[in-house]
């Protein structure tokens, strides 16, 4: 077993604990630096943050001392869980200090040399980064991966781009963790839907997804010409991102071919057996009340999305359900698990 | 002021006890009979039923003896919260005994010549009661209204007709009141999301819209020609169903038009000035994250629909949210509208 | 009619807010100036703040100047829904300024010569004010109503006073609407039970009570000699603080007697029959599982407290549940009762 | 490692789950027997039942055919987490027929023979077995567990009897997984509290914890002394069961001495080393807010019980918050572990 050092940017956010507790147990990569705010720089965690997860905070974490974000002492590979309002200027000055970024920020996502990475969707798209370093003048790299929505949506559209997708109407129904600590006030969401979440999250979902769906043709990202329509509400569920999607395919498949594409659907983490790639990236539900995210959303330590109530769309050919765990396989999940591939590829 | 007694079939359900609370005070009728099964006949209503709403019950109908829900002693009009599995037969043996059933079940909706009514959009539609009789054997007649979340839906486009409605894509986002008493288990929707509605709540969605919008011809009722998708799902939300909508209109009107051509809509109730018509039947509130069940279900007591969050779709030709309060528009007071349109229109 | 201007110091909080709703449409008060942070000074209330009621905001308010809250332009009779950390120094300018403060804040409740006041219980505590301004050297006034579960428990226990009470254990479970906005993330409470609320809660309910029970001899209080222990814990509910009660009472009365002394409480309000004054300020409630926040909160517009479940203690003499609205009853409709007593008894 | 077979009685229903779910990876016990109604009889699990539980339905569980719960196929060891209206009479039958009745309901255990047991506590009540047969007339035993409110509260008691345990007043904030399914509806609990809970949970508090906590004398359990008094009351929490406690302690320990007893507190599933015994049966938490129900329900498997904020109560010694898992520690996990305990004692 390799035993790669990491460091966590914005370890004291959500995001962060999050890294923490999914790396408590890892084969792999082994916690060996904490970087925040100067604020809270020189304390030990526990005196830095109050542990807000379930899980448990792994000893060696509580009393390790937080620092500065910022290249010096932190191992080359880091994880960003960093706010977008700073994650731009500091994961920059990493990669420019020679670091491997493996961010779940905005900042970079759309960059043309950044790779948008859903390692089962575009495990490709990490030969991007052999521009990057000219492009952005990077003895280091940034890898990002996209907004927590939008992985539930492109893994439940990716293979069914071999039937001719062409258009995606998605309603959310996403979940209070998404929006971090102390993230949305329980005044607004108690017993309410939000009809709307800030931070442009329509936009991303529509941008991000025909990045991450697109092709690479020589050394760049073709857009995938999906038209896309996004309607994002905050509904009071604890973990867990649902969307109802309606899609237009050319091929006109049978709703059997549609599901075994689902089904069958594997990509390079299950090729490479990464740590925590799941066994089925995509499971489609029978029952017609399914998927729920207090049922399915920890289908596979999380990583698995669910999918169900496939039928005809009277607008356009089909429409179903699906979710994700939005903090796992949308953020922190998603981050290692692009980690771990760029480590099996021999990138780090 | 007119004193017209009134009955209520199916007092003791919730959307009885809705009934109820919104006739306690109201000007023109007056209830004076109470029917239900034969289990809770002959005990006073708070005998048969626990009352489960914040509002007070008023002492008359408290102590006001339940009959087995039979023709013999009812008013000449009655209510009817019966549940669809016995409604069918029951509203009939009313109908026949010459009642005028006012209905918020399902089972006659669909009927040619029973109206399907939003007072506010097809009060035309009541001239299918003229055929009724003799269509049907009935001496009396039934006159119904929609279902809790088709009501969000039809208001919300009926002012857009004028535009050339082509298309509708909804996904709903439904309160739990909408399912009556018990109902949903906590179990199943305490921070949970469930992404289906028993009871063939989409597609009642996708055909009694059409019904509702449809023009008269020749006594009957032509369904408006546009195309409907629904998704419906339950959310965490004592009161208010949120419609997530997508439209097509043949005449491609600027935003301001549509917003517009809602503020502007009024419809019979208002020039009648019923009792229980709102001033503006649809409210469009410019915040970004409006409408809120939390903040706007009870705008007019519950009887205005509230729409936000215009703008374009990519996929149609704009897309926007509605909410309208499930058991009072969508249930109890739209009944009673329905019956103060009888009532103001000579009918009764 | 007398239509006596008002300032509100604390506008664009959440108790600043609930005082704009139950001032919409006060018989005696009219909202004359809104005092805020400097932050939102010059700025109309709906710039200044987002409206977070499902009240409508009157339109005189929406679209008058916020001020930064300092003596000057006030009417004489302010409320202030301040928060604490700001409320001592400017509750105290405008007091020594001349004016009548009327508050929700908890700065100045322990003072000496300040009434801690529930209308009801201790209407002559309003003699203190003889004495306040030679001691504050104050040429105005403050005049306090107690934390948001003080007075649902002082309420409580008020009338059971002549049964001689000598020991009170409460667990409260109380809303997140307590903690204002944004106040309690929902994060934190989705779902959860606090079992502890910041800020000393649990020592207000303790101190409070007594000097609320107490009684007036020489122009001072002299706090009541009940033996006082609270826990506070905060549960996913919108509105209303709920308390679970022991009590100990040296004449053992039997329970009838305990339901008939909450029954037939009446205070100074009611004689005076006051604006906001509830008929019944304690209601008992037969029902085995009442009273609910759901369900009771909102009795005679929230001014009412409800008690249920009277029973034998096996360690005190009887155990019970009260019920109040905590933003209303225990903040701003609180102090507006506050004000109309001081109005009808001629000290303003 | 044993390969014991076991029965569940009452498999379809929600404790009946839980079983199968805590039971899927077990190293001693393997299902063999799905006993249900007559209803349920002859068809496949997943046909009789729907799965609720967010853990997998084991394959070989969902396809075994359930059979009525009735002695003959059935292995010697069956576990019943049968409803109590039908216990009495099943799990008598079961018992006759010489099984070994592992049971859940309430039914049987307040009968003298008959251990009511948390092994950590009460170990040596298995010698109530020895009397069993003869004053039942059975050839088989009935061992049960308590109450899920009742287990958290005893388990924190259990280590203060040394300090001389005389009064506790406990207020329980419980989970809605208590009530089973379909059980609490939404309409009641959803952003409410119902300060009630049926079926005498209160009176079950108060008896089965002098049981529990009781001492055995010739082969009778001789009653603790405490003097107990408790309300019970419902939240919208779906897993966990808060107590709000107050005790009296004859011997006026310090309160490091009282966390301590906790901390140190072990029993024979500990020195048996059960595989459903927690490490440490009891954790206390220095936070101030801790615990609660979402971070810290499923510490060591859901067996262990959380208590925080010991401090001084003004009419008692002192006062804390205890915490549970009400279907685990509360119910089908108690239930095995009393298994475990049997076999490794020898007494299966």
């Amino acid at each position: 077993m390799p035993s790669i050092p990491v460091g966590i940017l914005g370890a004291t956010g959500m995001v962060g604990q999050q890294f923490i507790a999914l790396l408590a147990d890892h084969p792999w990569f082994e916690v060996a630096y904490l970087g925040a705010s100067e604020r809270s720089a020189g304390k030990r965690f526990t005196e830095a943050a109050a542990w807000r997860l379930p899980n448990r905070l792994p000893d060696d974490v509580a009393s390790r001392v937080v620092e500065t974000a910022a290249p010096g002492t932190a191992p080359k590979l880091v994880f960003s869980g960093l706010d977008s309002s700073v994650a731009g200027e500091i994961e920059a000055e990493f990669a420019k200090a020679g670091h491997i970024v493996v961010s779940n920020s905005r900042n970079y996502r759309m960059f043309d040399t950044v790779p948008l990475m859903i390692p089962e969707v575009n495990a490709d798209h990490l030969k991007l980064l052999d521009a990057q370093g000219a492009a952005q003048g990077w003895s280091g790299r940034i890898i990002t991966n996209p907004n927590c929505a939008t992985v539930v949506l492109a893994m439940a559209l990716a293979p069914l781009r071999q039937f001719g997708l062409t258009s995606t109407l998605v309603t959310t129904l996403q979940a209070i963790s998404g929006a971090g600590y102390p993230g949305v006030p329980s005044w607004d969401i108690l017993g309410n839907v939000i009809p709307h979440i800030g931070g442009g999250e329509e936009e991303k979902i529509e941008t991000e997804t025909k990045k991450i769906l697109g092709s690479l043709a020589s050394a760049a990202v073709q857009n995938h010409p999906v038209r896309l329509s996004a309607t994002t509400t905050r509904v009071p569920v604890q973990n867990g991102h649902t969307g109802s999607i309606s899609i237009g395919l050319e091929q006109k498949p049978n709703p059997e071919a549609v599901i075994d594409a689902w089904r069958a659907f594997r990509g390079r983490p299950q090729e490479l057996d990464l740590p925590s790639a799941p066994k089925q990236p995509l499971v489609y539900l029978e029952e017609a009340n399914r998927p729920q995210p207090l049922l399915d959303v920890n289908r596979e330590g999380g990583m698995t999305v669910s999918i169900g109530r496939l039928r005809r769309c009277q607008l356009f050919d089909y429409k179903f359900v699906a979710l994700g765990h939005n903090t796992i396989r949308g953020a922190a999940g998603a981050a290692i698990l692009n980690a771990e591939l760029l480590h099996a590829e021999g990138l780090l």
